[in-house]
């Protein structure tokens, strides 16, 4: 006979922590304080396989449930020596659903059940205070009445203040007895009105209504959103806990709160909590009163003058602060907890990890593992990788007043102030003056790269999460809020409007990329703190993991800042960037509007030494450190201008006939330019511009090499692969070109990013010293999906519940994955040391990191401001995988 | 030690024709038919072994092969009973190159090897005929400075040509033998003035030459960009056949001739052939006298005097013809045979498979099949399927006269002739008034499906082998010339100009789709005749076939034509091309500008019916045979015009203002459709869409069944699926559409046309009857290839040797393929009996079709033209899989 009741209580349990799926996780917390001997008041737990039982057979409940559940009752009513449903010494329950995840949207706690006119009495009698039990009585009514039934609240609520104003009083407390029975009277009626039936006086029958409702709101619409949106399966369930209720609000020696046992917010190691004397814990919600502090320090810090609870219940806190320390000893971790006082005596309702903000986590996981409360991998599996971000970069001061002026996606995070400028040469421009700038755009392109560089932070109206100005804000660290769609932009006027204001070109403003949010003027900043704790779980983290890290940067400042975040090599420098610049963008166009090979060279030529330049800078930089340095990979027309007014402005700025430029422009246009003449397809047709680009590097690391004294190694890599003989040749090309030169130190790899290169790394792997997956393009190829267009529908999809991830945030591990295994598998099976990396977004993503750990990577590589959060990351997924 | 020359002659040879890889195809059956007893000159066979050694060596050649070398030429002498290099009794060699495969760009042949100053005299003595031996010298002199030496061969023509003038001579012939000594002394001088050496007096130095030659020209840039495009790897090699000389030159009982033992262009049993009496093979082909019939019939027949070989050589045409007979039956094919007749004697010098006409090869392989030749088997092996092309369609009549205006690609096969008009709804109304019309546009869109229909052919300026037009004109069976580049079409004037002419709207033209030619005024044509022969093949095909074949076609007329050609079911019918009918493309274009769900339905509402219609006459027509059905696929902008002028156009027709029109045009408007918000991503979006569709498919499929008695079965295809999540849920809609109307004979399947697809393949099947390989798609996603980009950058693949096959036209089955297997696999695991087929242009191909029944897939789906084929293929390809 299967165990559908797990009773706990009286210091012993039949549950504990381990048994979260079966319990859910509010239950086997609850069973597990009972077994460590804590007051916890007596109750029971039907597990999540009722509820798994109940929507598996057309909503009925496993036959030999009910002699369990009625066992659980007769197992409260021995502990508490009550009895559910009596008239004299009535047992009153609390009823609470509790899921393995918590889980917005389901029904949450009825209190106060079995209550009815005549137990309402008894309750009377036991506790001495008729006004009291009526005010349970009433409590009972209007939750039960809500929750279960599904009455609006309101109908109660206005009742009660109708009751209030016809006796002229201001508080609930005013009200007697006598006025509570009226009021009692008046929502039974209003039950009886509304639904057509009396409120439920059988104790019996109010419990199983309860407990209806709670698998009931399994399967409720926001419950099932949630879940589609969190990957939580239905077949998961919850659990229903019944327990026997304890009252905080029994008088001057009752009282209920809640308490985190470390400070969640900065991770100090000192209480943090409130209580109110006197009440039930959903006065603490409600805001009604205004609650306590728990020790004399931290009501003496916050300057309030009610005592805290060491000051008013010194014996109760001096209990609590035991539980405190045996719960956290227990767990090993802060604690979230909820407790009551009833009449001097306290009770645990609840204990759970606490929440805290990403400072917070590291100052504890820091602080346990210097006590040697956990171990330092511990430590380092307590921090979210993600949150670390918070900590990188400059914060909006929570208490600083803000004046909202636009909403977008937090597309890159930090929070930065500057004078408004609608183009990147204003922004050039002035920030070169000394301003400091946001740019604003409509949506950006490669041609903003240097506005971007110059702006403090971007904003645009148009494009998600993966535009081209969230991508490359990322990439440099800066803030940006994308897709700020009510914002309307009118360059000529030199101004946006969104939401009824203007805000002008020069107008300081104030952006929070971390939540997407655009303020009016200066809101004061916190800067951040890269504390001795970080530096120090940082070094963990490098100890721990076996997966490196490296940043994709190409300018010496991204370099640099890669650098100091401790990046251990460039995983993907993109040396089309490099050609926007004014000076070479001039050049480079004229080898586009070439009509011959010769004259591709010799406009080529004049590109070699600045080409040249750039990648002796980060030699210099990155000293022996490996760069991969990708060749140009876009379609030559993104190198040209697009609209008439710019082809003309062009045209007459290298002197040639805008007729030509049009034309060009117009040849080398493409349906789907994603899947055009790009990457190593240039190199196939244009050998001259790879031939350049290769002679570039490896004169810049043999300059470097003697200049310097170092051995810089530059891992040259071929975009857009599919077949090994575009490798092939291309290699060819470049080992002719460092012949020529007289270099051997350097390698010749290929991004993985086509599915058919994937399919074909076996003979890829003849001709490659390392495969670095482009995870971007891969995810779009494999998914037919054009990220700049998928914008569109993407919505339908999540709603659908389709899509639980964006695939270019986190890696597609069922079909991406799939390909990177095979690819990984084939290569290797060519040539055992093939060095396998990942340069996608995806490579500063946690979950992908996973991911790549266990497909063996050699290392990941992310943008510059993401290296860090890579670095735990990998650690963890090295942790995990040991495991 | 490796034997690296192979001896034949005599009545034996140490070769046979099994050893075409080792010897070459010439030197195989040179020693084949020596085995046989046949006369052929006694000579050896330098093996490709030699050729692989050399190169792989540095070009050295193996030690061992001089004495072999020597021992083969001994050989001859033995046979023979002259000596290499004597005066007296001199022995002359040909030496010949001779690849496994026929490959143009490497030397070819060397005539009279061994001739010098001395030896001619020799020859002279020995033939009674001194004029004959001086003759054959300068023949010998010409082909060797020319072939080994690199000399040009019109400093020879230019020798002799002026000592013609100054004899005043008009023909070769009247030269004597005093006039051949001088020539050949200018010769020599010409050689020494030219390179600055003497002509090669030794023999073995003549010998050694001309096998550095024909082993050096393996390497040439021509064999190299030969090998390239046609697959052959240069580690095959090529031999070297060293033969002795015969002479059909030594006056009026000698000959030379060449002949098939059927007639190559029609396939009847009598020979067809041509020698000339007293001449060297290099007079037939230099075609300075008419060469003579083989037999007095096919003299009669062609009204010639000149007596036939069977007439002026009736002994030595008995032996010919015996030798025919024996080699058919030796080789159970129709052959390919030069001979030479030296005073009386025969000498076989060459036979090999003949190469024939599609018409040729039906007719010789039924007919060998019924005699007893060959089996059916053999039969249909012998037919090359993509041939059977040309019988299906009309063609141009050989003889008529032409005047050619255009040339572009052969995209479509057929000819026709029709006024040319410049635009769709031209074509449709002068189709309507009893007009046959050539539509020419730059290139064509789906909006110009009608227009292609009323057309009798296409022709557009831009696009290539598989662009719109190319595409769906095969599918149409329309004859279509594409990319034709030169042609400037100014639709205001209405004419076109190509190489310098003006043909204007109305003018008469005729089009080559076979040919990719356009003829100014009519060309008289040759409609095709689907034989006896034709229907017995196809009936032998199906027999011996296992796949499927079924037809991708959604016009009435289309799947008529498909049912004619023997279409076992729908492959894929494309319902967006019902949206582009007039009618329904206002209905269309009102739902997608519509801003509700609502008003969409209203507007779906309307198309209904005529949908519905659609799918009725495909039912009826294809009675109870499987009917596969993709919903919408193409991405809504598509249906929307999108030039301004077209867009006020149709703003007005439609009654909308043009500013919305255009403002949604811009909003649906993608980066890259290919990859955008397509397929059932609609379905996704607007279920109300699939829904329509649903419900026609499944009414008409109720409403025919009722009607005919037939059992129609409809088996709707969801596109561009990528997770299994979207097929679950359409499935879902269509299944609640099919249980709303009471039809439960369908199935439902998806296109796999993504790599996620195919790698998803496992999970999807859990929800699919079908799987149906859309490898146009699945191409573009694999190679991150866009098939309207590509053709800008793919020449420059071919001639790097990337890419040796279309991946539009032949299946890439390293990449494609590799994911169509792990897609069989995956889907059969979790469904043994899913049913797999092919529905894009590859389904057609016949070496597609061979990966297609290694793949164990159920069937293939092809235009209707291409049904015959692919019958033929999968004959051939079953027939293979067995062997």
């Amino acid at each position: 006979m299967s165990q559908w009741v797990y009773k706990f209580g009286g210091g012993s349990a039949e549950g504990d922590t381990t048994m979260k799926n079966l319990l859910g996780g509010k239950g086997a917390n609850l069973a597990e304080m009972a077994s460590l001997g804590l007051p916890v008041p007596p109750g029971f737990t039907l597990t999540t396989g009722v509820c798994t039982y109940y929507y598996d057979h057309g909503e009925v409940y496993p036959p030999e449930m009910n002699d369990q559940l009625e066992q659980g009752l007769a197992y409260i009513e021995t502990l508490t020596g009550k009895v559910f449903g009596a008239t004299d010494n009535p047992l009153l329950v609390s009823v609470r659903s509790g899921a393995r995840a918590s889980m917005p949207g389901m029904m949450d706690t009825v209190l106060n059940l079995g209550l009815n006119d005549e137990t309402v009495e008894g309750l009377a009698k036991l506790s001495g205070d008729r006004r009291f039990a009526l005010d349970s009585y009433r409590r009972f009514i209007t939750m039960y009445s809500d929750v279960v039934m599904g009455m609006h609240h309101h109908t109660f609520e206005d009742i009660l203040e109708d009751a209030k104003l016809d006796a002229g009083y201001l508080h609930d407390t005013q009200l007697t007895s006598a006025d509570w029975e009226g009021v009692i009277a008046k929502y039974k009626a209003a039950v009886r009105d509304t639904l057509g039936r009396d409120f439920p006086q059988d104790p019996r029958e109010q419990l199983q209504g309860a407990i209806d409702a709670v698998f009931g709101s399994w399967m409720n619409e926001r419950a099932v959103v949630y879940r589609n949106l969190n990957d939580i399966p239905a077949a998961w369930g919850t659990a229903v806990n019944v327990q026997a209720m304890v009252f905080g609000n029994m008088g001057e020696t009752s009282a209920t709160g809640v308490a985190f046992t470390r400070d969640p917010s900065t991770g100090e190691n000192r209480y943090y909590g409130e209580f109110l004397i006197n009440a039930q814990g959903e006065d603490v919600v409600a805001g009604i009163r205004t609650p306590q502090t728990l020790t004399k320090e931290a009501r003496l810090n916050m300057g309030e003058d009610a005592p805290s609870m060491e000051e008013a219940l010194p014996d109760v806190y001096t209990q609590l602060a035991a539980v405190f320390a045996q719960l956290e000893a227990h767990y090993r971790d802060m604690q979230d907890i909820e407790f009551t006082v009833e009449r001097g005596k306290l009770w645990m309702l609840q204990t759970r990890t606490g929440k805290r903000t990403a400072r917070a986590a590291l100052k504890i996981a820091v602080d346990m593992a210097n006590d040697g409360s956990i171990t330092t991998e511990e430590a380092l599996m307590r921090i979210e990788p993600l949150a670390l971000d918070q900590l990188l970069h400059p914060t909006l001061d929570p208490d600083a007043a803000r004046d909202i002026v636009a909403t977008g996606l937090p597309a890159s995070p930090g929070a930065a102030i500057g004078e408004v400028v609608f183009t990147s040469d204003e922004a050039e421009a002035l920030s070169k003056a000394g301003h400091k700038v946001i740019l604003v755009r409509v949506e950006t392109s490669p041609e903003d790269i240097h506005g971007m560089h110059a702006a403090e932070a971007i904003v645009t109206a148009r494009g998600g999460m993966t535009s081209h100005a969230a991508v490359v804000a990322r990439g440099m660290g800066r803030p940006c809020v994308s897709g700020a769609g009510q914002i309307r932009i009118d360059y000529e006027a030199g101004e946006f409007t969104c939401m009824g204001r203007t805000i002008k070109r020069g107008d300081t403003v104030t952006v929070d990329g971390a939540t997407g949010q655009v303020f009016a003027g200066e809101v004061s900043m916190i800067q951040p703190e890269l504390s001795g704790d970080f530096a120090l779980v940082m070094g963990w983290a490098d100890a721990a993991r076996t997966l490196k890290v490296r940043a994709n940067a190409e300018t010496p400042l991204d370099v640099e800042t890669a650098k100091g975040f401790g990046a251990e090599g460039i995983g993907l420098c993109r040396t089309e960037h490099m050609f926007f610049e004014a000076d070479r963008l001039a050049h480079f166009r004229e080898m586009i509007l070439a009509n011959s090979e010769d004259s591709r060279r010799d406009a080529l030529a004049k590109i070699l030494p600045t080409q040249r330049d750039d990648f002796a800078a980060i030699f210099r930089i990155m000293e022996d450190r490996p760069c991969t340095i990708r060749l140009l990979d876009p379609p030559l027309h993104e190198f040209l201008p697009h609209t008439e007014a710019d082809i003309e402005t062009v045209a007459a700025s290298i002197g040639v006939p805008a007729r030509e430029l049009m034309a060009r422009a117009r040849e080398l246009a493409e349906t789907n330019p994603m899947l055009g003449h790009r990457g190593c397809r240039l190199g196939i047709s244009y050998p001259e511009i790879y031939e350049m680009q290769a002679r570039a590097i490896l004169e810049a690391q043999a300059i470097v090499a003697k200049e310097t004294g170092t051995n810089p190694i530059a891992e040259i890599m071929i975009p857009l692969v599919s077949s090994e003989k575009e490798l092939e040749i291309l290699k060819a090309l470049i080992d002719a070109v460092a012949a020529d030169i007289g270099v051997s130190d350097y390698t010749v790899g290929t991004m993985i990013e086509l599915p058919r290169a994937a399919l074909r790394a076996g003979r890829i792997a003849d001709h490659a010293a390392f495969f670095s997956f482009g995870t971007n393009d891969l995810t779009q190829t494999t998914f037919g999906l054009s990220r700049d267009d998928a914008g569109k529908f993407l919505p339908d999809y999540v709603r659908a519940g389709i899509m639980d991830k964006d695939p270019f945030v986190t890696l597609d591990q069922d079909g991406v994955g799939d390909l990177i295994l095979i690819a990984a598998e084939r290569g290797r099976a060519t040539q055992s040391d093939l060095k396998l990396g990942i340069c996608g977004e995806h490579g500063g993503d946690p979950a992908s990191i996973d991911f790549c750990q266990r497909a063996g990577l050699n290392y990941v590589s992310c943008s510059p401001y993401r290296v860090p959060i890579a670095r735990l990351a990998a650690a963890q997924a090295a942790i995990r995988a040991k495991g």
